[in-house]
């Protein structure tokens, strides 16, 4: 039995989410259907972050154990020849029995990408949301420091029943460039929902309409009900995910989410 | 009864090219479709361009005339109501009755964008061509030199039973911008298939597998059999119509076609 990493990048957009239904179309039933076509396995993979609907993957990390006798330097091409253009396999690797794309993982970072300035766009919609109303940028530097360190952060996300909602965001970064603003958060983990909350947080904070405080307020609370609205998800990139130590490899640079030319 | 223009914008991907088809996604139509369900009139709509499947558009220009008294301020909004998100009315005009989208239109400008380091991606080989062999763009230059001015461009189109096949060509701009290369063709009418298969004379140029004199050449040989493959549609980009004139007001500028940044 083999373990291997695959790190896989996908176009949300058409895609019900990462994890496996029922019925639907999600990226862990796109990658297990081609695993299936390539080895004749029925392979269960297991994904570092599962992303909802709509949301997309820059370097999602998944792992398998397998049987299959299929070449580590053939895998992600004989993948790629069966998934579909809006999902790709990045990188193969093979790691150590113990390895769980989610459970081993250390820390995630997910990215939001705004745009500041400009018309809906049946080319940038899709992979970013338009913001025209004036933010303030230091008020969601502001915001943001409020959010760092370890908290139970249940007011802007789902737990699991049972399970732990405390989450350490350690950065969180507000970025311009151009007529762009991107917020990256970095945290061990993420509740379900949680960076889509937090990035809404930060643009309530940067239109004026929530203080600084008022977001940590909302934090305390612990009371889901206090968060308001969601961002919407075609914004949302999982970005980068880290095991540590010698898990570390292999993982590459942070790819150029979007073409970097304006003409 | 009314002559209206609306400027649209599509990603090509999902559509199979501008015209009408008895069966299949096409742009004409879905516009179609969208302008029955607002109106409750079937018009025909009639556009400057006729792309082809996976090909994009900034700014098409499409016609129709109607009996519907739907008010101009509303139209684009209404029609952006019913129509899929690939799909948007960016304008409306109303124009005087000789208007007509392909015949009144006097020059059509394209675009061709190309990556020319990175991976396959699947945020970018959707709006975009991957050319990691180096390019000579000083040779790419010479041949669109050899290209300009009016001549029979059989050999790189498909021209309409019993009509010409000349074409003027007033301009070809290669453009570097970062790790992209744009080439921009106006021409005052393009051949079916013609802008990618100019396209691919020049990137054979620019990578040394064929020479300027050999694209003036295959231009004189009148013969489309000599001219090979065509660019694959993704990089296409049907950018701007011009009308001369008073139709020429309304157009707007040119959009930014990919996001400007690079993160």
């Amino acid at each position: 039995m083999r373990t291997l990493q695959l790190t896989v990048e996908y176009d949300g957009t058409d895609f019900q989410g990462f994890q496996r239904l029922s019925a639907g179309r999600t990226v862990q039933g796109t990658l297990e259907a081609a695993w299936r076509e390539v080895t004749g396995e029925a392979a269960r993979t297991t994904g570092a972050g599962r992303t909802d609907a709509g949301v997309h993957a820059l370097r999602q990390v998944v792992s398998l154990r397998t049987e299959a006798g299929l070449p580590l330097a053939n895998t992600a091409r004989a993948l790629n020849g069966r998934l579909p253009p809006d999902l790709r396999v990045r990188a193969a690797c093979e790691r150590d029995e113990t390895f769980h794309a989610r459970f081993s993982a250390t820390e995630r970072t997910y990215r939001y990408m705004i745009r500041r300035a400009g018309k809906p766009s049946v080319f940038q919609d899709r992979f970013s949301l338009l913001v025209r109303e004036p933010l303030e940028i230091a008020a969601m530097r502001q915001a943001a420091e409020r959010l760092l360190g370890s908290h139970d952060f249940r007011s802007f996300g789902s737990p699991e029943p049972g399970r732990t909602s405390v989450r350490e965001m350690r950065r969180i970064a507000v970025r311009e460039a151009g007529a762009w603003l991107v917020i990256s958060l970095t945290a061990n983990a993420f509740l379900r929902g949680m960076a889509r909350c937090l990035v809404a947080q930060l643009l309530a904070a940067g239109r004026g309409a929530l203080s600084p405080d008022a977001v940590q307020d909302r934090l305390r609370a612990q009371d889901r009900s206090t968060a308001g609205k969601s961002a919407p998800p075609q914004g949302l990139y999982l970005a980068r995910v880290r095991y540590g130590g010698e898990n570390e490899r292999a993982m590459g640079r942070d790819a150029a989410i979007l073409p970097g030319v304006d003409i």
